[in-house]
């Protein structure tokens, strides 16, 4: 008989513990994609359709994304992310340093998550605040810069001398 | 069509993103259970045991834990980790950390995970050096107390006055 266990990282994983969730959460982090299509057509990994529904259901039940109809199109939504999936971004960091130091990542997929890891948590914090900026409406001090910005020239730079123009996770 | 990717956070789901891999881990690293037994019927969240073994051997294919073989009983075996899988403690901690502030862990379940993130990375560095020692037969400084023992009198002190006996995750 499976029990109920109120263990962190039992609960977690009930929630997160799933091939797809973490990878939906990065594309909308560090890609910005806010949309069904968009989440659904740049998949690097080809995600289903229905595993992309399925999964943003579930992450909308637990309060982890927002939905925000388009009033001109009703099929049309935007997704947003809320400060508890805000909150996963330093896991995300220590996953993505892992993956980076054990597994057989590609460098330009790889150069953000080291970028990010080296920046420590000054540039958690920072990326955590451009993400309330983005999904949250909330006001960010104008001089910090933009770290998707710094991000994605950090992977130009690294895809350009690889030769491929692929720009996403 | 499903592609593989080498991004990081999709090559460390694909390993990891499963709902039982972490809460096996975890039975190791904070549990120090080391036999398929113990992980089998000390579990309390009730994993299987088909579950447990095919999650084992997983991991000892993905070079994240190692068997050794009991030389007086053919069936028995050690499973340690590796520094693969010791590598994981800051993913550990901050998804303790999640859970601890986003779902509804139990106090005496979640006291471990406070402890280790207010301890912050010195902490954690001291908890992979014990890991190293029970699991690699690596040496730790002598002077180094165990931080083991420093999250199961944290646990005591929350288990006694919430009046439960139970001992681990």
């Amino acid at each position: 008989m499976r029990e109920r266990s109120g263990c962190p990282i039992n609960l977690s994983m009930e929630v997160l513990g799933d091939r797809w969730t973490l990878v939906i959460l990065r594309d909308m982090m560090f890609g910005n994609r806010r949309s069904f299509r968009d989440l659904l057509t740049n998949s690097v990994e080809g995600i289903a359709s229905n595993i992309l529904a399925a999964r943003l259901r579930m992450l909308l039940a637990e309060g982890i994304i927002t939905r925000t109809p388009d009033p001109a199109h009703k099929q049309k939504s935007t997704y947003s992310l809320t400060e508890k999936a805000i909150a996963l971004v330093p896991v995300m960091v220590h996953l993505g340093a892992w993956g980076t130091a054990y597994l057989p990542v590609t460098p330009e997929l790889a150069i953000r998550a080291r970028v990010l890891a080296d920046g420590g948590p000054a540039l958690w914090d920072d990326f955590m605040d451009e993400l309330r900026h983005l999904h949250l409406e909330a006001r960010r001090a104008p001089e910090a810069g933009s770290v998707l910005d710094r991000l994605q020239r950090a992977y130009e730079a690294v895809a350009g001398s690889a030769g491929t123009g692929r720009h996403t996770p």
